[in-house]
């Protein structure tokens, strides 16, 4: 059997270590990068794991697709999900039927634009929970261990939904399907949609410091709750036991930074619009009131604004 | 006739400035400060004017109540109003019952502690509509033309209140009557839970950035929605019209930095509790949802809390 080929977008933390990963599992791995493409070609990727560190060496580093001559079997989008990175544009040339698009990224309602522009190609989409950080040029710290949830969007599990999870738990990353990805990213987003965002307006909070605050928690709930009533009345089910369970995980955690107030403190985008901006996207078509989001979105989107011109 | 006996408490901007006009017209004013003592004593306070320069010196500068060995006639509270602040013990030895307690200071419901506390003293409401700011020890800027409104509390115009309006008009200070003095707080709450608010929560936003800002237009309008509506369910009707006016008046102001916001980048402590955090226990007792103010003030009171730490 041909090797089958990965095209890599987005070598940051979590498309780094995955890759990473299953690149010496018998797969060829294109890896497109632009800031750090002189690095990765000369050096490849740096991975300093709680496991075992080691490196990923694409078997080919490029700066653009147009350098891209092979038929990509999965393309991986691991980039932030962003609104000014055009996914959709840069893969126009290199797409072909058989490719299947993978989205490695936060957020919610993030694959319907490049689900309507490829209609013909199988898009599955991904949820990593690890923590993981680029903290240079071509490399990444892997601080704590995690898994991989995928499946095929908008739901079900195909063929290679199922090769691709097989393929990542070879390579010892856990990797369990998912009938329903639009559930588990309401899930994840309940989380993000909350802690991610308060550690930011908050004005730099730990993990620590938001659970320890009477007034935070109390708004983190208020987040959470309008969170899980826009998913039912979108067609998800999410039991409100969820925001205990994520209330109690987060109070045991050390004191962590998330990874949105990171983004800000280094001055790298924030994902305002996968997590607040579709969120409230989808509640004004169904006329649904979010007044929490609707309160912080505009704060989130500002603080972002500012952050990036300085 | 013999001189009226007032006594200042809060050496900042807003009575300093007051006093200061007021203290060339025939009274005699004592001022109480902890913090500037010293300097006031020696030297008075410098009052930078749009109109013309001019130095207040108090008739006596003292730095306890213990000290004090008049009879006031007025007592004007002009510190800020911050929980932490216990002038109802402070005034506890001096306090006569001729003596009325003038309140100048920012918020909403800010005089029901001291109102019954002290329920024989007549107690007059002010409301500060002027730009002065302290930029130094015992050194005021005094940058734009405003006006004073006081009335009695919880209503009425009573002879106090007409003396000491006379006596500001007297001394050049415009300062008019106002029989519903809680309306007058309601209208100028709206103004400073919307901008002052989020000028700090948006990363430090001029009057322009705000009004220049679609989305935060839009949150501005949301949150004076939300304040209007429970004025009204107070039983304080104001027009929705204040709206417009309001946004109007902002957006032809030139770049200014709010009040709250010059607070917060000079590590003082912000109003959190008179302008957001009164207003939202007003809201629960009359079981009202105010999910903006909700939203905000957890947030406003954990930088408040970071800031004067650091």
């Amino acid at each position: 059997m041909n090797k089958l080929n990965f095209l890599l977008i987005g070598t940051g933390a979590v498309g780094s270590y995955y890759m990473g990963k299953i690149s010496r599992a018998g797969v060829h791995i294109t890896s497109l990068s632009i800031t750090d493409y002189e690095i990765i070609k000369k050096k490849g990727i740096q991975i300093n794991s709680i496991n075992k560190d080691f490196k990923f060496i694409p078997d080919k580093t490029i700066k653009s697709t147009s350098e891209y001559l092979l038929i990509p079997d999965y393309i991986i989008i691991a980039t932030k999900a962003l609104p000014e990175i055009d996914v959709i544009a840069m893969i126009k040339n290199i797409i072909h039927k058989k490719t299947t698009i993978v989205l490695l990224q936060n957020g919610i309602d993030i694959e319907t634009k490049i689900f309507n522009a490829y209609p013909d190609n199988e898009v599955i989409s991904g949820l990593a929970y690890i923590t993981v950080n680029k903290i240079a040029p071509a490399t990444i710290n892997h601080q704590a261990n995690g898994w991989l949830v995928i499946g095929k969007y908008p739901n079900g599990i195909s063929k290679k939904t199922k090769l691709l999870s097989k393929i990542f738990n070879e390579a010892g990353v856990q990797c369990t399907l998912e009938k329903d990805i639009n559930l588990a990213r309401w899930k994840k987003l309940i989380w993000n949609a909350s802690y991610n965002v308060i550690s930011v307006l908050g004005g730099g909070l730990t993990t620590k410091e938001m659970t320890q605050s009477k007034e935070i928690n109390s708004l983190i709930t208020g987040i959470m709750k309008e969170v899980i009533l826009l998913a039912d009345k979108s067609g998800y089910k999410i039991d409100e036991s969820l925001i205990d369970e994520y209330i109690n995980f987060t109070s045991k955690m050390p004191a962590n930074k998330t990874s949105m107030l990171l983004d800000y403190e280094n001055k790298r985008p924030m994902e305002v619009e996968a997590i607040l901006g579709n969120t409230i996207k989808m509640a004004k078509k169904i006329n649904m009131a979010v007044p929490h989001l609707e309160s912080l979105y505009p704060l989130l989107k500002t603080i972002n604004q500012k952050n990036r011109k300085n």
